[in-house]
């Protein structure tokens, strides 16, 4: 039975809406199988509807008295939106069909568009050279290095199904040998080159762990592979993000590590990072924290501490600090994974990559690391971002990886506020899409599913939707400017701050800082130093 | 025996200086009577050397690995200079002598001022002009009042040792009256007026706490006073910034409160404040947790907690925001005062007039108002910002409520960016200065001790000088947009922060902040609204 059919009431009139920042406003409920539409009753274009995506609603409480329905969309610390009960009896927060059906709707219905093509959809970066800059622009366009070569192997997803069709491998490694060293990487997840630095020819690799299991089962094409990476007399780094016991322990359920005597060029360190249920916990504390009323300053602060959000934060920023230490400084190629290689591993290489490499920080270069790191990496979004931090639900697969990572992007950007092509109105925007997005970029768990979903064809592109001119002039950091250096962030406690912007969004405050924001925008623009600029 | 007869070496060669932020530089250190010398080798001008007045040394720490002596300096969290402890051997933490010797000196030697005559040293708006601008405002130029009028009782401090010579009192009340009245109230402080609000005639009072004492003493005069403050048939407030249990203990030792019975138009209100010793410790604490080097980030939060600064933070701001609701929003006139009457009293009585009044919130009118209601008023700077928080003496008279004031204007700042004429800058300078100043503004005790020693012809006035055209340049707010609201800041502990740019001024990240800020001031310039907003 369709959810559709459960409706009994489809139109409510005299409806009161109720949200943070705005007045209440009077209007009509409408309730379809895949949106709630809140038309208010004064103004007549759509600009005074409220679109309400049903799979987008994490929970659903009725309060007693007075008769109010809360709404508490995805997004952590958000948008309340209170109605009257009466109106909505109908819709329960079972109701998480996954499908394409609303984003078709979406924009056969509010962007009148009646053939698209990949142009009009934005999809057309899509292939390797918007997934592949930063080797691109190491190797020149051809793509062809002497150490390096695209490989194909996984064209149809049958080696790794969360990596994409082409990936990055040492040139004398053969797609028979990837296919035997991918049975021996959880998840297929064969090391795979994500970053190359041209200033020292180092690379970044990333996989799944190996899968030597309880009797040390040994791959000499893993092994092969990763002695491939490096040079001959040359000493690699592997970055577990697990503790050495866990890495241990791992071996149990059929994991493992890299030990010293099969991978002797390589060295190993431990770094643990919280990932999965611990993260989704922390983030459920933090934002009942900032929804806290009460007026006690020393509970404020005792569950921000006690949510230990800000300690992740610092970890992660450590963790890449460390990879660029290896490999910036010290000048040794690294290979990072935690045990599947989709969470943390992708965070880690994400912030290494924006400590280190100037054009990973204008805002087409930040957008297009997130293509290649998260989005083609295969960082399963549908998962991890179904429920945000409102949920009654059993969460089982939800983790704020992706805001943690913004989070600490947000944290660069304030320690070095000329540094960063982009704006922290990008960073938020990014949040939220995350977890509620009419465009098809989060969209689904991996390459795979999307193209299975031919999401491609079926919805809009994010990415490409915010390099449009009007968005890109209100995601840029008027304060830019660039600079060759490595940005290294301070990890110390004192420097570190809770990303108001975001987990206090909807108070006052925030919006006096948009309105900041918008005065340098002003002034920039007066002053004519745009075109200077950009 | 004066201090110089104990210097065994007054210069030594070869010495090395590290400061925060700096590289570390070899020069020549000098000692004199009262002030510590540093020349850098390289740099043969006056801007290579470092002049460190000896009684800013807050305490001085002998490190036995490697020998060196740290100097540290008035300012919490502030300068640590280190040097060799040979060549300091002769210096104390003692040597506190309260003169005006330094700062003559200072103006002979670094000023090249051979004369100096009131317009040089600015000191010439220290009459009732710029005192009292709040009251010229509301009565016209000629202060004059239907209801109000300037006495000068006080012309000789004999009524009140810590007002200045002139204030202003309800017109219907003689001197002689008055002088009753100080009789009854602690430290001679008779209620005066200390802001009028123009739209609509209501008035903020302070004065000491009533000398009550054990027997429930009255005093006519007094109660004939505060009722010529408000109408007839009107109501007024009093805040008494102790708890309701404070004020009650205070009787037996000579204090007190006004009784129901006795003021029977008043309604009394208590606010706990705490002050003196209690908030110095919070500082000395909060100092001590960033200064911590450990990378726990629990560890911080529970430090910065247990410091409980920002409590005190938001419990000034919450009862200047009681004060504001009381005269502003509920239009009845208030009488503040804790038991003496010159620290949370005029800590309250500033941010009330900040929060309702535009004409306080431009940069000259914030420096008048602290010169009416801190300087003129009686806060004796010398006693309470003698030490900071690095000192090893014994505290007795230390309290930074002028920080505490600092940082709640910080606050509103934060939370209003556009309200306030003038920058964070001009809060750290202010916050600077009151511990180790080269000007006479914040010396001594109260207006009658400046007088005494001749302040104002020996020195220089500080707000003067922020008001020249250059310091004014660096301390404007360059996005200031007048408001004739009142700015109502949050008191939510979620929207209270710490103030990082002072207290963690020492860190690379507040040196990017100032970058931005210069980046900003720039871009003003640039775009010529300078010119359309002065």
């Amino acid at each position: 039975m369709e959810f559709s059919e459960h409706i009994k009431t489809a139109n409510v009139e005299d409806v009161v809406l109720q949200q943070p920042l705005h007045p209440p406003s009077r209007g009509t409920l409408c309730i379809t199988g895949h949106h709630l539409l809140f038309s208010h009753r004064e103004e007549q274009d759509s600009s005074g509807q409220v679109l309400l995506l049903l799979r987008n609603i994490d929970a659903i409480e009725k309060r007693p008295f007075p008769v109010w329905t809360v709404w508490r969309t995805c997004t952590p610390s958000s948008t309340d939106h209170v109605m009257p009960s009466s109106a909505t009896s109908g819709a329960s927060p079972t109701l998480r069909s996954i499908t394409l059906k609303w984003r078709s709707w979406y924009y056969r219905n509010c962007r009148g568009l009646p053939n698209w093509n990949h142009d009009v959809t934005g999809w057309s970066h899509g292939d390797a050279g918007f997934v592949l800059p930063r080797m691109q622009s190491g190797f020149g366009h051809s793509v062809q290095h002497e150490r390096w070569r695209l490989s194909t192997v996984n064209r149809d997803y049958s080696v790794c199904v969360s990596y994409p069709t082409a990936v990055i491998v040492p040139k004398e490694i053969s797609d028979d040998t990837l296919k035997k060293v991918a049975k021996f990487r959880q998840g297929g997840r064969f090391p795979v080159l994500c970053y190359y630095h041209r200033k020292n020819g180092m690379v970044i690799m990333r996989s799944g762990q190996p899968l030597t299991g309880a009797n040390r089962k040994r791959c000499k094409e893993d092994e092969r592979l990763l002695q491939a990476v490096i040079e001959d007399s040359d000493k690699g780094y592997i970055i577990d993000m697990r503790s050495a016991q866990q890495a241990q322990q791992a071996r149990m359920t059929g994991g493992g590590f890299e030990s010293k005597s099969c991978y002797n060029s390589w060295r190993r360190l431990h770094r643990h990072m919280e990932r999965g249920k611990t993260l989704q916990e922390s983030l459920i504390k933090l934002v009942e924290a900032c929804a806290d009323k009460s007026h006690n300053m020393g509970r404020w602060l005792s569950k921000l501490e006690n949510s230990k959000w800000l300690s992740h934060v610092q970890t992660a920023l450590s963790t890449a600090g460390l990879l660029v230490e290896c490999l910036e400084r010290d000048g040794h190629s690294v290979l990072i994974h935690d045990s599947d290689g989709i969470d943390s591993t992708l965070l880690v290489s994400t912030l290494a990559q924006l400590i280190m490499d100037p054009s990973c920080r204008t805002l087409e270069g930040f957008l297009g690391l997130l293509e290649r790191e998260f989005v083609q990496a295969g960082h399963p979004f549908q998962q991890r971002c179904a429920h945000s931090a409102f949920s009654h639900a059993r969460l089982q697969q939800e983790s704020p990886v992706f805001l943690l990572m913004l989070d600490c992007v947000w944290q660069i950007w304030r320690q070095f506020p000329l540094a960063l092509g982009f704006s922290e109105a990008l960073l938020l925007r990014l949040a939220t899409e995350a977890y509620a997005s009419n465009y098809g970029t989060f969209l689904s768990n991996s390459d795979m599913e999307r193209h299975a979903a031919q999401v491609k064809d079926k919805t809009q592109c994010l990415f490409r939707a915010l390099l449009k001119p009007r968005e890109r002039e209100q995601y840029t950091n008027q304060l830019y400017e660039h600079t060759e250096l490595a940005i290294w962030p301070s990890v110390h406690p004192q420097s570190l701050q809770l990303w108001r912007g975001f987990f206090l969004r909807w108070t006052q405050q925030t919006r006096h800082l948009e309105e900041v924001q918008q005065e340098i925008r002003n002034m920039v623009i007066e002053s004519g130093k745009t075109a200077l600029s950009f």
